[in-house]
């Protein structure tokens, strides 16, 4: 952190992103996101709220103890019990930050804390100084900084240095920043807050200016960004750390010698990964990591007109790992090949998780010839887990239907041996299969936010379905994979009734993954 | 124009936008889009680049004359013919402008245009006088002007003026611009250059900052923004016209005044519209037209944490219309009922597309209770076209298939009174239907970017299947709804292949739709 050049990217994907309505991931796939965001070269990991939930506590714990090269960091409000479990979560991580947050806006403090602005004061140095007991690295965030009173607020990030924080983190939480005024307030706090610390940016999409908020801000001598992959986060979602990151980089001129540590070409596979475990598509025209963003990398023929690049291209695809699929696999690899390519491709499994991948590769790759390394990224994610197993296997699905033909299917499913089976039907074969499902289960709910992919693009690539299921106030994701959409779908709804069951049922309650309302709700610095 | 503190709004979806790799629009499309778009109140329509193809040219000519309200600008190169072929697109419009552009960088004049600086003086000039001929309002671009020597810019800046350009368009063809620098430029060129006339904004989103590098350059003393909706456009788009329009309006303590003359609560609409005619899914997460744009509207229970609103609120999701689906027709709805509830939400549909758009209602509704408004949009974008029959009808299409059985389609056409019939087996239902489409159409070619929306976001929501299909290096874009995804497929698929074979039939080239490479590779402003 000495050098004066560096930048340091501050990744929130597992915190404010996995805030986003409907994003719940479990604790396989946020060790695997925390692996790729350390494959990347990000400098902190906001691994989670380790008091939101007993499932984030133990993602961040997990993370700390497995995911080495980022500090792991852990949210924090100011209480110090609240601090004590975000310390025990992080503790076995090589290098840990704890990240403590106070509002300092009326509107907040007044309708959310019902603190007076002394109360708040005191909060923040007793928090600070609690944190700093644990861990010379502490950041401090005064949450609405945007819409807080300039004086006031300085007040606090005085008492936060004070008592030790190492990091001054400036959120425009609600997205409301231009960037000449943001950039001039940080400049202001600068001048005004007295001390030995970094000043970070963490901006909000909700006017598009997230990226040029961030930007503005290291300009005004900011020395971290707070981002997430693809942009998500709470609304609209934060500064998307592939632009801020390949900004710095393209426009190197500009911001004289400013970069960051991160492995540029890494990017596009962790937005794929991120877009896969989370079921945000990407879209097409979206910066840098958008299937568009180099237009002259589309399958169509170019008719040689573009053979100067630099008259229209300002990056090079290869530079943010946005190249061809390649196939990697077909149907007589075999075990060893497999386990081979993925070690290649950065995955490391063993045991009953290579096998449970393994199996489902040779389902599919019955099915369909060619395996592309987007295809096995696809087929991981879908088996990620925790390697618990789940209450109920697929073990066919069939099905019929058509314009003139009810759409019917039959399921069987295997709940610890014993086979279940039922039919049902529906408007289209995808509700007939829930249908079935639910009556074989028993499971009633409904379903939202059913949404498809191709994994490489055409009608004959694998059908990625992501889709989230509400039951009694809590929600869960599902995805699913497979050559036939409806059999995906079958398998998406599956996976998210059996994270039902499997919450249910190890005593947890469904709402400590999906409350919004509740405290998840409140914060977001 | 001469209200200081109006900023117009220069609408390019339907030019920028549809260079985007695999959309094509038809006729019918973009006359809709432009209808949306005199709803949404835009100042100018840039319809489209006439002399790219007769396709181009006919669908300006159209909406010339059948949209009012906006003026209707069509873009040129500088040849005179070019210029011709402009005016005769939009010589019905009540009000007309012809945007000529030439480029002005060093890379662009050497690799692109094989002229000098001087010949591109000349070509200015000519030009925009030959232009201004026909209209006083006559618009010019010097493209890649963020990279070119600013000197030079300005000096043809000033023969465009001198020649009569009525708007100065300053465009950051290849997304390089920073907001400090892409300002600073717009304020020396207003010093540079003399003489009545209008800067305007024109940014490429490649580094995530076309929307703050507008807003900066409107900051700068720029009154007009070009930008398109949901950002669509040349690789990572354009600026998009949702956040420049929100910001402005949220912000307007910050830019003093400025604003626009936007019906706000016709953005969501818009943007649905756009996506689905384009096949441009919108992500979750985008700013202000996103369906987490504002967390607070999901289906979940907000457990009364949030009741002040503005602690985490800056805008009123109803301002932009994000409203909730509203149920408006059943099973029982008749053809007035139908025509009326259509009316009301803006679609004068008459005769033959009345007809086409009912039938399919009355089968939809068959098979699925209530229609919401979002239903009937997404019917509407179906069914939107020129009117014309196409050569194949789908009689039917019936199905099978599931884990262990493999996947078979036998799919009907009608093909002018004859009936086709195929059967086929894929790795898929859906590739199963399509090989049958092939075969019963004896049409082959390749399918790519094939995507599935639920229009309500629940699984017993109407599929709406988007995709493209390639033959013979020229592509054509296709789009099917039904309560069953693999019908929605098939009939995606039949719909790519009958615009296909339309546009062989009519005489008109393949490659006239959609070729990157050629004539529509090169110009982006």
């Amino acid at each position: 952190m000495a050098d004066a050049d560096k930048v340091i990217i501050f990744d929130t994907t597992l915190r404010d992103g996995e805030q986003s309505p409907g994003i719940s991931l479990d604790q396989g796939e946020k060790l695997e996101i925390a692996e790729q965001l350390a494959r990347l070269g990000v400098d902190v990991i906001e691994a989670g709220f380790p008091v939101a939930s007993q499932g984030d506590f133990e993602a961040v714990r997990a993370i700390a103890a497995g995911v080495r090269g980022p500090v792991i960091c852990g949210l924090s409000r100011t209480a110090h019990a609240d601090i004590d479990r975000c310390w025990a979560a992080i503790e076995a991580a090589e290098r840990r930050r704890i990240h403590v947050f106070i509002a300092t806006s009326e509107t907040h403090m007044k309708h959310k804390l019902k603190m007076t602005p002394e109360q708040v004061k005191v909060e923040a140095a007793s928090a600070v100084a609690h944190a700093r007991s644990y861990t010379d690295d502490v950041e401090f965030s005064p949450e609405d900084a945007s819409r807080s009173d300039f004086a006031f607020m300085c007040e606090v990030l005085q008492i936060a240095v004070d008592a030790g924080a190492t990091t001054l983190n400036i959120p425009d939480t609600v997205g409301f920043g231009i960037p000449e005024e943001y950039a001039e307030r940080l400049r202001r706090v600068r001048e005004v807050v007295r001390g030995d610390y970094l000043i970070s940016t963490h901006c909000h999409n909700d006017l598009g200016l997230a990226v040029a908020n961030s930007l503005a801000g290291v300009r005004a001598g900011a020395r971290q960004i707070e981002c997430a992959v693809n942009g998500l986060g709470e609304r609209a979602g934060n500064a998307a750390l592939e632009e801020v990151v390949m900004a710095l980089r393209t426009r190197a001129d500009f911001y004289e010698g400013l970069d960051t540590a991160i492995r540029s070409e890494e990017l596009a596979r962790t937005s794929r990964l991120v877009s896969r475990l989370t079921g945000y598509p990407v879209q097409y025209n979206k910066a840098v990591v958008g299937r568009n963003a180099f237009a002259h990398e589309s399958g169509i023929h170019q008719h040689g007109v573009l053979n100067e690049r630099t008259t229209y291209e300002i990056m090079d695809p290869a530079a943010v790992g946005q190249g061809e699929s390649q196939i990697v696999l077909g149907k007589h690899s075999g075990r060893h090949a497999f386990a081979a390519t993925l070690k290649k491709m950065g995955y490391d499994l063993h045991g009953d998780a290579l096998n449970q991948v393994f199996t489902r590769f040779k389902e599919l790759a019955d099915r369909k010839v060619q395996l592309t390394d987007a295809d096995l990224e696809a087929l991981v994610a879908e088996e990620v887990g925790d390697s618990i197993r789940y209450a109920y296997q697929l073990v066919s699905v069939e099905c019929r239907g058509g314009s003139s033909t009810t759409p019917t299917a039959t399921v069987v499913l295997d709940a610890d041996g014993e086979k279940l089976e039922a039919t049902a039907e529906g408007d289209g074969m995808v509700e007939a299969a829930c249908r079935a499902i639910k009556d074989a289960t028993g499971i009633e709910g409904h379903l939202t936010d059913y949404t498809v992919t191709s994994v490489t693009g055409g009608v004959d690539a694998l059908a990625d379905v992501a889709l989230r299921f509400e039951t009694e106030g809590s929600a869960m994701p599902g995805r699913g994979l497979s050559t036939d959409v409806v059999e995906a779908s079958a398998r998406a709804f599956l996976n998210a009734i059996n994270r039902i069951v499997r919450v249910r049922d190890t005593g947890g309650h469904a709402d400590d993954v999906d409350r919004p309302g509740s405290l998840r709700g409140l914060i977001r610095p």
